[in-house]
């Protein structure tokens, strides 16, 4: 029986080219897996028919939005998963989800190879491949940019040479990937990091700096999870969607950012994310509302860690389980409301009310009915400083340098 | 000899009843201390002429402006200091600054003892007489306010009583402590977490909604520390107190969010900060660029134990020693540029460059000139995630539940 | 109605003397409450007998050595959990055991007020205390030690004043705290902490430096918890005291340290705990097998965190809980083997096996059958030390002082 | 001008064949460099004459005894270095030395390859490249046994083929590391983690079962640095040197563990290290007497990454620069003496003095004398565990499950 190699296909140029260049190589049979993360841009069943053009003995495509928002994008709201404080993990997400789907096609087509058009500087070959090497060790991994050194130039002379139906003239100068989380956007200029980015990289979101009259959301949260807008119960995906929608009109959750990548090299990136600042904005401070204090200190490294881990390419990870049992466990009572402010390019927060508040009025109020005890402050004061009052005193009967 | 009490004494209603009250509390005399840490309004002479009105036997005003931006604030910078992500320690980092001065003042006028205003339920207690044991154990402590029960309606009828020179009439709705570095701002309507911020909260920051025209500022750091602004050089206290300006003036630094108190319950509290934000915002993308990864990612737990710290009251404490000096260390190379837009209360970078940059143009590109060698990766990504292939394979092996 | 106190009755002087002091100092009938969790001694009837001697209401005692072992002493084994890397945390485990059953009998008895026996200086009046809090806001709670400076000799005065039924002249040189987990010594020539330990403090084991033969003992886990001893099933109750008497024979477990105490001092501290220190040691050793690397290696720092949080009081506690919900997931797979030689004060792990192990002997030998490939290590190990390389250059570059 | 290549000879059979081997493979001339870490065992001019009459150009060996002990095992003793809280690091410490002492002879002798013996699966080969491409990334580096599949049967009849002057018949059954900080065994039988270590692994320890009369020892530190002991003074070499002999007659030091290698598997190590455990248990001990408590907190963790970055050849990186600055200053006043008993296996610490001591006396007794104020204490637990109550009273509300 012929060898069948399963695609990670995106539709465009060089996963296209990529298709009778495996079966050049390889002599195995091509199955293109397109998956759907809310990509948008071209129609799938386009894109589907152009993997069977271009000689692919099997085309699917995975519709996977409401499984991408709901099983990757909230884990990444509940972590508050921003990388270096900043990056919400687009491409980072949508790997592993990729990766479920490709071991999948695998095992219905009776796949042993599976191919990704990933380079061999960039992180996202390290999450195709741990992930995979995760699910299914049994499957051989080709990944021709970085195993064949094939080139975008190898490619257009390859399509022109095989006659393949692929527009090779429109390139873009943007190296882009997208999906529901997020945007991001390599390209020559900006690898000089002294460039500033220019209007029109961004597609997601408005410019910030336009007038426009601000627009303000409501949005509800259950243990961790967004469940309405304004009041309109949602799906993850709906509410992902809708915070695009609106924040990105606004112009929230672009990032510009010199970024540490797995492989050792620092990058440049530019991001937009607004449906992901919005929500993460909004989570974070309902969690400073309901989650207690020593909780919300560590979470922040367990958060931090999680993070890392993703961008790592270690979804599928033993430390990665166990952090989502924390983050789990401390969701619990992360519940309520919270209302934001979208104009100008920011995400604010102006007001927020919870059943599961930890916030107490009565205890908090400089006015009259405050029910906190001040008399006990004296006894927690001298303690809680004693420790250092000791060693201060240490340090000056040492006549140390101390302080 | 009689004794002497030294006051951390702000020209307010509360610290000008303080004087004959603790005087009549105790039998002693006053030392009035207004430390200036650039808090603004009134005249310090008018300031230290009032204490004596009062009743002081000393009155001194002491100008540490240039000395809270050097040895406070920017130890901040380097550590990024934002308490729960958001809050840059406005009062936090004046408390031991002030701290110090009192013990200077009770030394030289023959203090036994140390007053200040602060009440029994908020974090500034703690940061005065932590700060007040570790650096002079012998001196005897009094908050009238908590240990009193002292109230501001029993201040104003102690005022009238005893025909004090203050003007009790004028009452701020607010209650608002400011300097160089920031300001807080509290008061009643607020402490429903769910009512907006309205605009005459602020004082340093301009509406970002307004329309206005953007500002571009490059910002010159040597081992993490802002040298020049524009090119021209500037001390500590100048760098701060121009970036107040320019990005105050676009609305930058605004902040309102639920904290943490250290006396273990939650406050609503907003700030404003637009120096402090701009700083540690252009800060963290120069050490985004010239800080190695590994040490970037733990820099990250001990900058937010370093705010924890600070904001816990415990400056003069030996982790707070170890911490800088982990930080000094890893600033050795934080020098550079970095130039950011300041606009619609958003202060962003657009660039930055450094001689000690560890951005690698000819690693980072996908252009010609690329020298990273693309076939290290395949080993690289197979070890990498070897301890994850290997857990799988063990849960897929037992039937667990993994992943 | 009469008010009723709940007291944490041992049975010894303090609390015995306490029955009747309380009920004068508040009028209310008291309810003494023993627990047994395993600190062997006098028979509890005769304890049970002693309260109601000493004027209590009612007297209880529960028989809690099951649900010692299995609520508390087992996720102790699980955590790893060794304050400051040594102490087994004995006392800090009993109290949130002793606070649930007080509550327990304060709602069957109508008790409105709870008593304990702690002094102000301690760290057992912080466990009572915040875990009551945390259990029963409702009650009211008394530490006569501490509230009303009661001593020793105003007990032993007390008691003769009042002909109660005790024996005040069996005065032991030592305040111990014992239980199923293990033995808590202090005395006063120990508090010279360059004295040396004496043989007769110790009652839990022999002395190590007798000789006698080596004990060897197989313990198997399941899901982290020990189930077998030598292949026998075992509760964890019985776990624990077949390992107090075979550990406890060969002299294991003693511990002599300086600890630092929540309330801010440094106390000399003798412990003895065979049984926590051989399983403690058997459980990480099975972890080292069955867990993954980067679990492994950030589970120490949650081990730390559940440790410290237990010994400062917090079982009761939101991070206790989401701590605990790490652990639980991370121990999915410690189930094993550990085989141990029990010898000369020495818990030696002499070989371990396992279903779930990590350790593959294919990969890790040297010998015929290796399927280790060593052609991906050059790969991995330039990307490895890639940013470091990228950074030692731009030391030397910038003539720095890097290493 | 012909290649040189520099060599890490250790005289054993691999890296003597090496020397005709690398020439017949790059044509160049080998320099062969032994450098004494203190591993004892030949003469070193023996074996510097051994290179010559292999083939070797140049053939030197460096005493880097005083320089590995002092500037590698102290900080590894300032850090409580023990990987998986076992493992002294004993290869891991001398690594980064041989690199410096073999960058430095391919300057002299005008080298532009470097060569080391290690497998493809060890950690070795990651702590020699990562710390010769850190000191020198224009260095090329060969490692025969990873890159030529080089095997010991290939080396033994390459040996015989050339007529080299090397015995190729004394075949140890165990492979062995060694240096004055330690000792690591590795053996076929022992790669079945069932297996028990048998008495003839061991030469640094006597076997700890053996009857003996047990020995004595203070250790006096200065800044973390043991400067005497029994009161003489003694070098970090002399110290080491001294409780290797005196703990390893007493069994001191033995460790046999399933250690995670930086490779990604799990392996089996037998360790000996008296010396080194002797001194880390002596250090600890003396922070626990001088270190403040949220220092000593902290600093579990940075001692923990110490460990973790030297174990994973990362010596020379930023991020251990860092840290060693963080640990430096929590040693300020880490002095003081420290009494042990060495016997049967165990380093037990007896006492502990210093003048830089946090422990009070007058503060932790609780005979006539105390100086604690225990009214503080209420206070302090009352809002010690405020957040805990009020989070529990907030479960409680909401009907959770929580506690």
């Amino acid at each position: 029986m012929t060898d069948r190699v399963v695609l990670a296909y995106s539709g465009g140029l060089d996963t296209s080219v990529a298709i009778p260049y495996l079966s050049e190589q390889t002599g195995a049979e091509v199955i293109a897996v397109a998956v759907d993360v809310g990509q948008g841009g071209e129609d799938l069943d386009a894109i589907r028919q152009r993997a069977l053009d271009c000689g692919a003995a099997e085309s699917e495509v995975v519709d996977a939005r409401d499984e991408f928002a709901a099983d990757y994008c909230l884990p990444a709201i509940r972590a508050n998963a921003l990388y270096m404080d900043r990056y919400p993990l687009v491409s980072a997400l949508s790997r592993p989800l990729i990766v479920k789907h490709l071991v999948a096609a695998a095992r219905k087509h009776g796949g042993t190879i599976v191919s990704h058009g990933c380079t061999g500087k960039g992180n996202d070959q390290v999450r195709f491949e741990v992930g995979l090497n995760a699910l299914a060790p049994d499957l051989k991994i080709i990944a021709p940019a970085r195993d064949f050194a094939w080139t975008r130039d190898k490619a257009i002379a390859f399509a022109e040479e095989k006659g393949l139906p692929i527009d090779v003239s429109a390139k873009s100068p943007y190296s882009i990937d997208q999906n529901l989380w997020g945007r991001a956007v390599e390209t020559g200029f900006l690898e000089d990091i002294w460039n500033a980015p220019v209007e029109d990289l961004y597609s997601y979101t408005s410019d910030p700096a336009q007038e426009r009259d601000p627009d303000e959301v409501v949005i509800t949260f259950d243990g961790g999870v967004p469940v309405a807008i304004d009041g309109e119960t949602v799906t993850p995906y709906q509410a992902i969607l809708e915070l695009n929608r609106c924040a990105g009109a606004q112009g929230v959750g672009r990032l510009d950012m010199v970024e540490d990548r797995l492989v050792g090299i620092k990058s440049r990136e530019v991001y937009e994310a607004p449906g992901a600042i919005a929500l993460i904005t909004a989570h974070q401070e309902l969690e400073a509302v309901t989650v207690e204090r020593d909780l919300a200190r560590f979470k922040k490294g367990v958060d931090q860690r999680w993070g890392e881990l993703v961008y790592d390419g270690l979804w599928f990870s033993p430390l990665k389980d166990s952090l989502d049992a924390f983050i789990d466990d401390a969701q619990r009572h992360v519940s309520g409301e919270v209302r934001m402010i979208l104009h100008g390019g920011r995400a604010t927060v102006t007001g927020r009310r919870s059943e599961a508040s930890l916030y107490d009025f009565q205890m908090a109020t400089y006015d009259t009915g405050d029910t906190f005890d001040q008399s006990l402050a004296k006894g927690f004061v001298q303690l809680w400083g004693l420790p250092s009052r000791m060693a201060a005193a240490r340090d000056a009967r040492l006549g140390g340098d101390g302080q």
